[in-house]
C-alpha cells in the first residue's frame, strides 16, 4: 500500500490560497499548506478546515530556505504543488523592486529546484493578466505577447513564467499549468473566509467593502476620463470560488502529461469601477462615497479575458455573477469586519 | 584623507573580465576583483598584475555567498561595480535552466542587495546582444524590443536588465549602464591573456584557435544555408580589447548620473563564419579545415549592431580590425596552447 499522495499548496493560507484549498480538498485531494505568514495567519487555515471538516496539514516555512522545504518534501509525498506564495503589492513592488525578485524569483527557483531533486513534476502556478502588460487587442487570448509588465510584481510574475517553461523545455516529464488570473474578488459562501489585505487595500473591492462596513470613509477611484463607458477602468472581476475551481480543473490537465500550457481565468466580461461600486450598493444596500481623483501612473483604461480556451481545454468556466461576488464578499466582510483579527483594530 | 576608492569586478578573472581589468587599472581605476572560479583561475589575474604593473587585489567569492560579498563592501571603499560574473554556456542554459537562474539572477540580486545596503548606486552591466532575440530589423540599435531570447542564459541577461532598471526606476540616485555585447574575440596584444573556454567551445573563434593549434581536428560550422552572401551565420566580431575600452567609456557616463542607460557594444559591420575563417587563416598562416553541418536550432541568420549611439553618448567605437583580432588570438592560444592550464592536457 502506498502512502497517500498530496498537492503542496505553497501560500496557501492567503486569500487565493484558502479558497484553492477548499476546492482541492471538496475534490477529494490531500493537501498540505505551507506559508511563510507574512501576509496571511493560521486562522485562515482553522477555517478552511471548519468548511471542509478535514485537517490540513499546515507549516511555517519560507521558500527562501530551501533546507524547510526539503523537508516537506521528505515528510509528505507530493505529486502536484500549487504555488501561490508571492508578494503581492503592485505599488510596494515599485519601491522595493530587489524584495519582490528576492522573494517571488528566488523563492520560486528554490520550490523547483527542491521539486527537481524529489522528481515532483508537476506544477500549477498562481501568475496575473499583469502578465500582458497593456492589451494591443481586447478580449486579451493566451496568444496575446507577454513580458511589457510595468511594474516588478508583474515582472516577477512573467519571469516565474519564463522559468518554468524552460524547465518544462529541458525535460519533457515535467508538466505546468500557468494560470493567469484576472481580478478575483468575492468569498466563500460559508462568509468563513475572505481576502484579508494588511493595512490600505491595493484592490477596488476590498476597499469598497472597507468602506461598506465603516473602516474607510470614502472610496477613491483613480481615473474618470478612459475611453470606456462611464471614464472610470474596466476590468474582468472574477468569483475566488470560479477561480479556485480552476485550480481544480487544471490538476486534471496536469494529468494528461499537457507539458508547459497557459490559461486566462476570467469571465470575459468587463464592468467598471462605478459598475461594480452600483452592484455592491445594490447587493448590500449599503451606500458606498467615493471620490474621483487623476489617473494612476500605469493604470490601463480596459481589460478583460477571452475565456474560451479555458473552457475548451480544462472544461471549466465561471458560473457566478456579479450580484453573487458582492453579496459573499459583503458576508466575508460584515461578519469579520477586521478580517482573521481576534479583535477589532483601529487600522 | 579618505580612502582610496575601488572599482569592485565581478567575475574578473574571466576573460572579458581581465581585459576589462587591465583597461580600468591602465585608466588609473582601482580595482578589487571577486570571482567564483567556477569558469576561470586566478593564473589570469596573475597575468593582469604581469601587463599593469600593479597589484589586483582578488577574492575568490561566490555571489550567492551574500556574508562574503558583505565583507568585500567592508573590506574596500567600493565606488563602482562591474558585474560580469555569471554562467555562460548557451546550450547548457537550455539543459538546466535552474542552475543559470538560480545563478545568475540570484546572485546578481544578492549584488544589488549588498550595494543598497552599503548605498553603492553604480553599476555597470555585463549584458549581451542575446536580449534582442531575433532581431526585426537590423543593424540593431538600443531601441529594439528585448525580451524574446530563446535561451535561459539569454534570458538571464534579460531579467538582470530589467531588474537593474527597476532598482534604478525606485531610486533617482542609483546609475547603471548595461553594456550589450555583440561577439567578443580577440585577446590582449600581449598574449598574456586571452579567452580560455573549459572543454568544448561554444563560440566560433576559441573553436578555430584551437583547430589551428591541434588540440581539435576540424572546425564544423552550423548552417550553411542562411540567406547571407556565402550560406553561414553571420555576426558582429569585436575585438575584446575595444569591449574592454566601452567599459572605461561607461565609468565616465556614471558619473553625469545616467540613469539607466544601454549600450551596444560592436564595430556595426557584420562577418560570416567562413570570411572569420579565411581572415584567421591568412593573419595566422595556418589551414582550419572544416566541414559543414545543419543549422542549429535557435541560430539565426544575421546580426549585427548600430554602433552609433554609444559613439555618441560614450565617445568610444571600435578601432581594432579583423586582421587585428585574428592575430591577437592567434598569439594568446600559440603561446598558451592549453590556456592557463600549467601542463598540456589532453582534453
Amino acid at each position: 500500500m502506498s502512502a497517500a499522495e498530496y498537492v503542496l499548496v505553497t501560500g496557501g493560507a492567503g486569500y487565493i490560497g484558502t479558497h484553492a484549498v477548499v476546492e482541492l480538498v471538496q475534490a477529494g485531494h490531500n493537501v498540505v499548506v505551507v506559508d511563510n505568514l507574512v501576509n496571511a495567519s493560521m486562522e485562515s487555515i482553522g477555517r478552511v478546515e471548519e468548511i471542509t471538516g478535514k485537517k490540513i496539514p499546515s507549516h511555517q516555512i519560507d521558500l527562501l530556505d530551501k533546507e524547510a522545504v526539503k523537508k516537506i518534501f521528505q515528510q509528505y509525498k507530493i505529486s502536484v504543488v500549487m504555488h501561490f506564495a508571492g508578494l503581492k503589492a503592485v505599488g510596494e513592488s515599485v519601491q522595493l523592486p530587489l524584495l519582490y525578485y528576492h522573494t517571488n524569483v528566488g523563492g520560486t527557483v528554490n520550490l523547483l529546484e527542491v521539486m527537481k531533486e524529489f522528481k515532483v513534476k508537476n506544477i500549477i502556478f498562481s501568475s496575473s493578466a499583469t502578465v500582458y502588460g497593456a492589451p494591443q487587442y481586447l478580449p486579451v487570448d493566451e496568444k496575446h505577447p507577454t513580458g511589457s509588465c510595468t511594474n516588478a510584481y508583474g515582472k516577477t510574475k512573467f519571469f516565474i513564467e519564463e522559468i518554468i517553461r524552460d524547465v518544462c523545455t529541458a525535460d519533457k516529464e515535467w508538466n505546468a499549468v500557468l494560470l493567469r488570473y484576472f481580478n478575483p474578488v468575492g468569498a466563500h459562501k460559508s462568509g468563513r473566509i475572505g481576502e484579508n489585505p494588511q493595512g490600505v487595500p491595493n484592490n477596488l473591492m476590498p476597499f469598497v467593502a472597507q468602506v461598506a462596513v465603516g473602516r474607510r470613509e470614502c472610496l477613491t477611484v483613480f481615473g474618470s476620463d478612459y475611453d470606456t463607458p462611464d471614464g472610470t477602468g474596466v476590468r474582468d472581476y472574477i468569483h475566488i470560488v470560479d477561480l479556485a475551481q480552476g485550480h481544480v480543473a487544471a490538476m486534471k490537465k496536469l494529468k494528461e502529461n499537457c507539458g508547459c500550457v497557459a490559461y486566462n481565468l476570467g469571465t470575459g466580461v468587463g464592468y467598471s469601477v462605478l459598475d461594480m461600486v452600483k452592484a455592491f450598493q445594490k447587493a448590500t444596500g449599503k451606500e458606498i462615497p467615493y471620490k474621483l481623483a487623476p489617473r494612476r501612473e500605469g493604470d490601463i483604461a480596459t481589460v478583460y479575458a477571452d475565456p474560451k480556451t479555458a473552457e475548451k481545454e480544462l472544461g471549466w468556466k465561471t458560473t457566478r455573477s456579479l450580484e453573487e461576488m458582492c453579496e459573499d464578499l459583503w458576508r466575508w466582510q460584515s461578519n469579520n469586519p477586521n478580517g482573521y483579527a481576534p479583535a477589532p483594530s483601529s487600522s
